[in-house]
C-alpha cells in the first residue's frame, strides 16, 4: 500500500472522493463503455493524460487505485501512479473483475456515467455478499473541487483559448464562412498546444447569433453589421476551458452596442457577487437583474454558469433553478447572453476559480466589442 | 402520421429499426445524459447534423419519431423531419415524457448507450403496465448496414480524411513535433469542411509507432529513419473515417520496408476476402495469415476492423473472436499493423463499403512506404 504524499495527484484524489462519500463504501468502480460512452470520472480519479480506454475500469479504495485495461491502452495507464492490470479479451476481464471486486461488500457505482448494460454485468457478476451502492453524487460533488494539478491543465486550457481569441480579428473577416472560421480558430489553439478543441466550437454570424447552441454552416458569411459570435474552449491533457466572445463586422449599430454593453454590466455584476460561500441563484439573480433592468428584459434565456474541468459541462451550476453554494477551489463560467430571435445575441463568458473572498479569472482575452 | 417515403431519411430509419427487432416493442426510447454521455442511435434515428442535445431524448414508433429537447436545442431539431415537443426544465422534462410514454406497453432501450441512472428514472416514472425491454443487440445489428444519406456523410468524411492524407508530406518533414503535426492536419481536414477530427489523432514517430493507441507528444519530434505513423479522421455532420498511414523520414532501412510490404500485402489479403455472406473472422485469419507467415510472425496485435459511422467504434468487427457475417451495406475498417516493442509499428487502414460480390474502398490515400 503506497503511503499518502501531498504532491501525489492519485493519493489526493482518493482522499478526496472518499471524505465525500456520505455512503458507506468499501471501494468505487469506474467502467467505461465505449466511445463517447465513457465515465468522465474514471479519467478523473486516474489522472491518466491520454489514451483511449473503451471497456476499461478502475476499482478506488481509500488509499489504493488499480485499474483494468485492455492491452491496447496498458502503456498509456502506465503513464499514472496507478496500479496496472492488464487483460487480453472480455472473458479474462470479467475473470479479473469478479476476482478484483470479491474483496468488497458495499462497491460504489457512478450511475449517472455507467451504462445500464455494465450495470447489468456488475449485477450478473454474483458476487458474493456484495451491493452496488451509487455515489454518483457524492463523486460530483468531490469533482466540483479542483486540486492543483487539474487547475494547472485548466489554466492551461484557458490561457491557449485567451491567446486564440485574443488573435480572432487576424484571421476572421467579412467574407469568411462560419466553418472557415470556426477551423482556423482550432488550428491557432493547436498551434498553440492544446490536443484539439474543447467542444465543437460555436462561430455564429448574424441572426445566427441569437441561437446559443447553433453549429458553424459552410454556407453563412460574415457581413457588414453582423454580429459574429465564438463560443469555444482548448483541450488540454484531457482538461477544456469555455470563452465566449461577440464581434461585430465592420461598425456596430446602437442598438447591437447596447446589447454588448448591457451584457458586460450583467457579467460584471455576476463576477462581483462570487465568493466562497454564495449560493449560485444569487450569482444568477446579479445577472439577470442587469438585464431584467433594460429593454432587453426577459432576452437571457439560459442559466449563468456551470462547472467546467474534464467535461465542458463539468458538475456545478450557476442557476436560478439549482440550490449550490460556491466554494473554494470550484471553477465555473459566467455566461450572461442577450439573444433576440432573428436579429442577433451577444454572450460574453469567462471561466473563474471561487477564492475566499471573490473569484480569479483565468480566461484573460479583452471585453469590449471588438470589430473585424 | 407521416406516410412511408423511400427518400426520408428519418422513415427509412424507422422501418429499418423495427424490421431488426426480434423482441416486440411498442416504442423506443433513445435518452441523452450529459456529454459525452450521449447515445449515438438518438443521432442515428434523428439524423440531426448539429447541437448538442444533453438530456433530450427520442421517441421511436415503426411510423413516427419525436423528439422531447430543451429549448436550446429546438432550433436544431427542427432541421430534421421529426416531431419536436420542447420542455423548459427539468421537472416538464419529467410530465412530458411520462404523458408520451404511457400510450406504450413495451418500450425498448438502449441499454449499452443508455446511463444506469436515467434507466433507473424511467423505472421510477411507473407508467401503468409498461415494461422495459433492451434492445441494443438489435439496434446495433440495424445500424450496422448503412443507409443512402449515411454513407453519403460518411463519403464526405472519407475523401476529406484521404485529401489530407496525400497532404502530410507537404506540412510533415523532420524536425517537426508529434502534437504540431497533429494540429497541421487538424487544421488541413477542417479547411476541407470537416468539423473537426473524428477522434484524437495517433501521430506517433519512431518507437512510438509500436503503440497502437499511442496520443501525441509535445517532446518528440521526427528524426531521420523514424516511422511515422498517422492514424486519424474527419468528422462530417457527425459521421467520421478512420485511415491510417505510415511514412518513413528519409531512408527506410531494408527491415523498415520489409515491415510496410508485409502489412500492405496482409490487407490486400483482407480487402481480397470481403464480400456479402463471409465471416469476418475469415477476413481477419486472410490477414493474420500473412503476418504469420513471415518473421513478424504474433506481432499483429490487435484485430482486423470494425464498424465506423456515426461512431469511430461503430457496432460491428473484423475480428478472430467475434462471430459476425458481413453484410451488403456495412461500412468497416481494415486495418491490419506490425508492432515491434521499442522499434516501431506499420499499420495500414482503410474504410470500405461490403458490397454483394467483393467491398469499395472509401478511403483513397497512396499506400506505398511514402517519405517524409
Amino acid at each position: 500500500m503506497r503511503a499518502f504524499q501531498a504532491c501525489d495527484p492519485v493519493a489526493t484524489r482518493e482522499k478526496t472522493i472518499f471524505s465525500s462519500m456520505k455512503k458507506d463504501v468499501d471501494a468505487i468502480i469506474l467502467m467505461n463503455a465505449v466511445e463517447p460512452n465513457l465515465d468522465s470520472s474514471f479519467f478523473y480519479a486516474t489522472g491518466i493524460p491520454s489514451g483511449l480506454f473503451e471497456g476499461c475500469l478502475a476499482i478506488i479504495e481509500p488509499r489504493r487505485t488499480e485499474v483494468l485495461v485492455s492491452e491496447l491502452e496498458a502503456l498509456s495507464a502506465k503513464e499514472a501512479r496507478v496500479k496496472v492490470s492488464v487483460f487480453e479479451n472480455g472473458e479474462k476481464r470479467g475473470k479479473l473483475m469478479k476476482k478484483k471486486l470479491s474483496r468488497y461488500r458495499r462497491i460504489g457505482v457512478n450511475s449517472t456515467e455507467l451504462t445500464h448494460s455494465n450495470y447489468e454485468l456488475l449485477k450478473r457478476m454474483k458476487i458474493p455478499g456484495s451491493k452496488l451502492v451509487d455515489i454518483s453524487k457524492d463523486l460530483h460533488s468531490a469533482r466540483m473541487i479542483k486540486q492543483p494539478d487539474e487547475l494547472s491543465r485548466i489554466r492551461k486550457a484557458c490561457s491557449i483559448a485567451s491567446r486564440a481569441c485574443q488573435a480572432i480579428p487576424k484571421f476572421v473577416r467579412e467574407g469568411v464562412t462560419e466553418t472557415q472560421a470556426a477551423a482556423d480558430l482550432a488550428c491557432e489553439m493547436m498551434g498553440l498546444g492544446a490536443s484539439g478543441p474543447g467542444f465543437e466550437s460555436v462561430v455564429a454570424f448574424g441572426s445566427k447569433s441569437a441561437e446559443p447552441h447553433y453549429s458553424p454552416s459552410v454556407k453563412r458569411r460574415l457581413k457588414p453589421g453582423n454580429f459574429a459570435l465564438f463560443d469555444f474552449g482548448a483541450k488540454y491533457q484531457r482538461y477544456v476551458s469555455d470563452l465566449t466572445r461577440t464581434f461585430v463586422c465592420g461598425t456596430a449599430s446602437r442598438k447591437k452596442k447596447e446589447m454588448h454593453s448591457t451584457v458586460l454590466e450583467a457579467q460584471r455584476a455576476a463576477l462581483d457577487e462570487i465568493a466562497d460561500g454564495v449560493m449560485g441563484s444569487v450569482v444568477d439573480e446579479a445577472a439577470r437583474r442587469v438585464i431584467d433592468g433594460t429593454k432587453f428584459e426577459g432576452l437571457f434565456i439560459h442559466s449563468t454558469g456551470h462547472g467546467i474541468g474534464i467535461s465542458v459541462h463539468d458538475p456545478g451550476s450557476i442557476s436560478s433553478v439549482v440550490d449550490m453554494e460556491l466554494k473554494e477551489g470550484m471553477v465555473l463560467t459566467v455566461e450572461p447572453g442577450v439573444y433576440i430571435p432573428k436579429y442577433g445575441g451577444v454572450r460574453i463568458e469567462d471561466d473563474i476559480l471561487v477564492t475566499k473572498k471573490g473569484c480569479r479569472v483565468l480566461t484573460s482575452c479583452s471585453k469590449e466589442l471588438r470589430a473585424l
